[in-house]
C-alpha cells in the first residue's frame, strides 16, 4: 500500500465513521436551560419589580437581572480554574447577590429574604413555546436539562415551569460546569448512551461547539430577545448545527416529534 | 450546675433536637422502586412467558424472576466489599443472567436478545395505586425514586411505567449501594435539603433502617404479594417508623396530599 492509498483509507475510514454517527438515531435531548427553556432576565425583572414595590425600592430590575447575569460566568470560572472548589451555583448566584446588594444600595434585608430573593432562579418562567415543544419531544425521546444550574434549582424550575422532563441532569453531578468534557460525557454516560445518541439543544453556540466536539449531536434554538435588546442572541443558519430551529416547537417537528 | 443537672440539661436539648426533626416538615419523598413502586416479578413472568412462548422456551418464569432476583444482593456484595469497582446494576443483571440461562439450559440467544432481555428491568409495571398515589404526592411534595437502579434503568421505566417523577436520583449518583449512607446523604445533599425534610418509603425494612440512622423520615409501604407467596413480605406495625402505609395511595392520604 502507497502512502497515498493509506491516507486515502484513512479518510474513506473517517468519512465512514462521520456517517455512521450521522445516522446513529437521537434517543435523549439534552437541553441548555438559561436562556434557551426559561427566559431568566424576563422573569427576574418581574419579579424583582413586584418585590420592589412592596419593599419599597425603586431600580431598574432588568439591569439588576444582567447585571447578576454579568457575575455568572466569572463566578464559575473560580471553579474551573480551581480559586474555589467545586460550588453549586445556588451559592455561586449568593455570593453575587450579595456584591449587588451592595451596588444597588439595598439594604436591610434578613437572611430569610436574601435565600428568597436567592432562589429566583427556581422560579424563573418558560418562553411560550417550551412547555408544548417539550411535551411534544418527550413522546418520541427521553428529555432532561443539562445546564450548569443545580440539581434543586433544575428540580425546583421544572415543578415551577411544569418542564415535564424525564430526569435532572446537571453540570453538578460531574462536578464539572459547561463547557467541560466531563459535564457532556457523565451525562451520556448516566443515560447509557452514545454521544452521536444524544442531542444537545442550546441557544448558545459555545454550548453546541463543546457538545460537538466531544460527538454529541447539536440542536440551535433561537432566543432572540434572552437579552432584551441589550445586546443580541446568537444566530446560526441552517447546516450550521444538526437542527437549526427557531423555538422547541420547530425543534420537535424538526425531530418528527 | 451539678453533673446531674448538666445531664438532665442534655437529655432535654436531645429530646428538644428529636422534636425539631419530628416536626421539620418533610419536602421530598423518595421511593425504593423494585417491590415498592414496581412488581418485579409479576412483570418478569410475564413477559417471560409471553417471550418463551414466541421463541418455545417453556420454564416457571416466575422461578426465572426469583432466582434472577436471588443473584441480586450478592451481585451488589462484590462491588461493596470492592471484589468489583462501582458497577451499574444493569451490568450486574448482565452477569447473573449470563449464569441464569447456564441454570435453565436457555442457549442459541443472540447478543440483541440477551440485551433485550436483560433490559425487562426496564419494563418493570407500576403496582396498581402506584401511578395514582405518586400523581397525588407530586402535588405536595418533590417525588423521586432512590433505587440501586442505574439512572438510565429508571428513567427508562418511569416512562415505560408512566411514573412521574420529579427528578431521577439512584445510588449510581453516590457510586454506592443501598443500604450504604453515602447513596442516602448524595441524594439528600443534591435536593438541597436536610435529612430530616426528606422521607425515605420503601417496603422493605432493612432500607428504612438504614434512612432512619442517617436522620431521613420513613414512610412503609406494605407489598405482601411482592415475592408471590413464596415469602412473605416485610410487615411493619403502626408506629414503627414515621408513616405505615397499605400502599402509596395510602401513604398520600397519610402525607395529607
Amino acid at each position: 500500500m502507497t502512502r497515498r492509498q493509506v491516507i486515502l483509507s484513512a479518510a474513506v475510514l473517517c468519512v465512514a465513521d462521520i456517517g455512521k454517527a450521522a445516522m446513529t438515531p437521537v434517543k435523549a435531548i439534552l437541553f441548555d436551560t438559561f436562556g434557551t427553556v426559561v427566559d431568566w432576565r424576563g422573569s427576574i425583572a418581574a419579579e424583582g419589580a413586584q418585590w420592589g414595590k412592596a419593599k419599597g425600592i425603586q431600580l431598574d430590575w432588568a439591569h439588576f437581572a444582567d447585571r447578576w447575569r454579568d457575575g455568572y460566568a466569572p463566578a464559575m470560572n473560580k471553579v474551573r480554574n480551581g480559586a474555589l472548589p467545586w460550588t453549586k451555583l445556588d451559592t455561586l448566584h449568593r455570593m453575587i447577590l450579595d456584591e449587588l446588594l451592595g451596588e444597588f444600595r439595598i439594604v436591610g434585608l434578613s437572611e430569610e429574604e436574601k435565600d428568597h430573593w436567592n432562589r429566583v432562579w427556581h422560579r424563573l418562567k418558560p418562553w411560550p413555546d417550551s412547555v408544548a415543544g417539550l411535551t411534544r419531544l418527550k413522546k418520541k425521546y427521553t428529555i432532561a436539562p443539562l445546564s450548569n444550574g443545580n440539581v434543586s434549582l433544575l428540580t425546583d424550575m421544572g415543578k415551577f415551569a411544569g418542564l415535564p422532563w424525564d430526569l435532572i441532569l446537571s453540570a453538578e453531578l460531574a462536578r464539572h460546569y459547561k463547557p467541560a468534557r466531563e459535564c457532556y460525557l457523565t451525562a451520556v454516560d448516566l443515560l447509557g448512551l452514545k454521544p452521536a445518541e444524544v442531542m444537545m439543544a442550546a441557544a448558545h453556540r459555545t454550548d453546541l461547539d463543546a457538545a460537538r466536539s466531544f460527538g454529541l449531536k447539536t440542536g440551535f434554538i433561537h432566543r432572540p430577545s434572552e437579552f432584551g435588546g441589550v445586546k443580541p442572541g446568537d444566530v446560526a443558519k441552517t447546516g450550521e448545527y444538526d437542527v437549526v430551529a427557531a423555538d422547541i416547537l420547530d425543534l420537535a417537528s424538526k425531530m418528527s416529534a
